[in-house]
């Protein structure tokens, strides 16, 4: 038994280099990190960490501090099921999803980076394991980029290692976004692969339109055409549009990825594993996915994520954008001729620098 | 224009007068109060609050306080569709229903309390009037009370001037629920409204089979067979175990009543204004309800749901029920022979009384 001695919560606002823009969120300079400690008794410590755009996270440092820390307390690290369990019902009233799931998620990935740590082995191991290359595209979130820093930002992305790059659409202006990717297509040729973010900027109607205007270049998918609970609208862009679609960076429950997969809602469900519910809740995605016959991208946090899809038969290209946290870790994930690699550290393999994170404390 | 000039959120522990029992929230001996206060530039003052069971309070309050105050200060109170809005999306990474809701819901209540008092009419009839005196029914908390006392609590329940009752079921030996409800039945007449409660205790098909056991008993509705986004499982209840079905406490968006609904899971919709988004969705599921030919009931708070059922043509029984707050009302709900009667003050009419609460500050 790894009794679980300490569960520390942090919250950091942590800027980023350059502003990012998409659709509906604007224009972002920084975003609330909430990291969480698990101890056990015998000293080992696991990592976990989660994110928002824009607000959110003191609420979701206030579930970790004021009433998971001492659900966990005196608990077996190891029963991380039932942890889960413990802090889903703990929570439930009010709860059944939203940043109940992140708080969650911050916890179920430190038990998991403890458990691989006390075991020594890499958690896309511990995982089961398949390929520990794992394909990955560079997310932009450049919305309001002009269109020449829109193409050397994609160049850029090719000199670090990108084989696949994701562009931001829903400008007011469907025209724009047509003459931008169909640019894209041009600059990086006909078979690379190049997916599009409207980051639920459109009705039903405006996504299908949307999806039909940008066919001729070819997308790999088209992301949140609609508001995330609208899955009768992303059937309707995935069908009537003839794109496939992408979505799930907004849904918070295995729940809701079993509805848009049966409701054909979904070509490329997206997890993001800081906010689906951890590990745990992202490998039984994965493994929903696979009886759909669906591959697997993901959302946000590529180093903690590798692993998961580094785990999965179905994992297709793994998002990665910076979302200004490189800088803050001891080694950021290795991008290799268009392939992430999952590291052989024990458990995720990720380390925070807390003393510089120190000065960023909100 | 009514200028917002100051958003105050606090948090309380309230206790119990008697520890509450169900068949998933175990026993209860007090729940988090948090109260939002919206004070326009005039001085005219609006109340809010919403409340959790067990846990996640300080998570609702810091959303208030961390994020919508700064949102809300200097906005028009009057455009509270335009304030709900702000507030969702504010939070809608990582939120998207869940605690947020909660949160959302105590503002929007204060800012319609707000616009009550400003023009100087009750809620109800603000929000077009139908009929201010509401069906109400008790709603017991008193899965783990004997048989001889629950009998007793049904005697005291008319006593107060009920003329329906709900009980808890769940427990682990099915035949003392259905021995329970058959006294019940038996002791209150044939002809009396009287609803069970679930819980979310059982899966489909102990709930299917639980229905059956408990035909002969004429339950009004059998409430949360199942947990919550089993919408199948709440279908096949209905259909197959033959009894209507209530549920909506747990559900936080106006999308989640509208699958219940289509996918014919629920007989008897019964949001909770203050964790579904407060009066502004409580009253579109209304208007969803109508458009399905369902009536609609209510969870808690109902010293403030009295205003949005006495507006709605297809209110039936409003739930009471004794969550401790009677003791800090200056003017606690008059039940008159099975009815609660919305009052006439401006607003909501509920005024909370600070200084008695300040000892219970969490």
């Amino acid at each position: 038994m790894a009794t679980i001695d300490s569960v520390q919560a942090d919250l950091y606002r942590v800027p980023l280099a350059s502003a990012l823009t998409d659709s509906t969120h604007g224009e972002m300079v920084d975003f609330e990190l909430i990291t969480v400690r698990v101890r056990d008794a015998d000293g080992a410590e696991g990592l976990g960490y989660t994110y928002t755009v824009h607000a959110g996270g003191a609420a979701v440092h206030a579930m970790v501090q004021h009433y998971f820390a001492d659900l966990l307390l005196g608990r077996d690290a190891d029963e991380i099921e039932r942890r889960w369990q413990d802090m889903w019902w703990l929570l439930h009233y009010g709860g059944r999803g939203g940043h109940v799931t992140s708080a969650i998620s911050a916890v179920d990935i430190a038990l998991w980076d403890l458990k691989g740590r006390r075991s020594g082995l890499p958690l896309w191991r511990l995982f089961g394991g398949y390929d520990p290359r794992v394909p990955v595209y560079a997310g932009g979130i450049d919305l309001e980029l002009p269109l020449p820093e829109l193409l050397a930002q994609a160049d850029r992305f090719q000199d670090n290692g990108f084989r696949a790059i994701k562009m931001k659409v829903g400008r007011a202006d469907l025209a724009e976004d047509v003459e931008r990717v169909a640019a894209m297509r041009d600059h990086l040729g006909s078979t690379f692969p190049l997916m599009a973010d409207a980051n639920m900027k459109w009705t039903a109607d405006q996504a299908v339109r949307a999806a039909r205007a940008l066919s001729d270049s070819d997308l790999f998918w088209l992301e949140e055409p609609t508001v995330p609970e609208d899955f009768t609208g992303h059937a309707r862009v995935l069908h009537e549009g003839g794109v496939p679609v992408a979505t799930g960076e907004n849904l918070h429950t295995l729940d809701e990825f079993h509805r848009a997969m049966s409701e054909s809602a979904v070509s490329f469900p997206e997890p993001d594993v800081s906010n689906c519910g951890g590990y745990t809740v992202f490998r039984k995605i994965c493994a929903l996915a696979e009886a759909h016959h669906l591959p697997v991208t993901s959302h946000g946090v590529h180093d903690l994520t590798v692993h998961a899809l580094a785990a999965a038969p179905n994992r297709t290209y793994m998002e990665a954008h910076g979302f200004g946290l490189d800088a803050y870790l001891a080694q950021p994930l290795h991008i290799d001729d268009g392939h992430a690699v999952a590291p052989e550290l024990p458990g995720h393999g990720v380390t925070l620098d807390f003393d510089r994170l120190e000065a960023l404390r909100a």
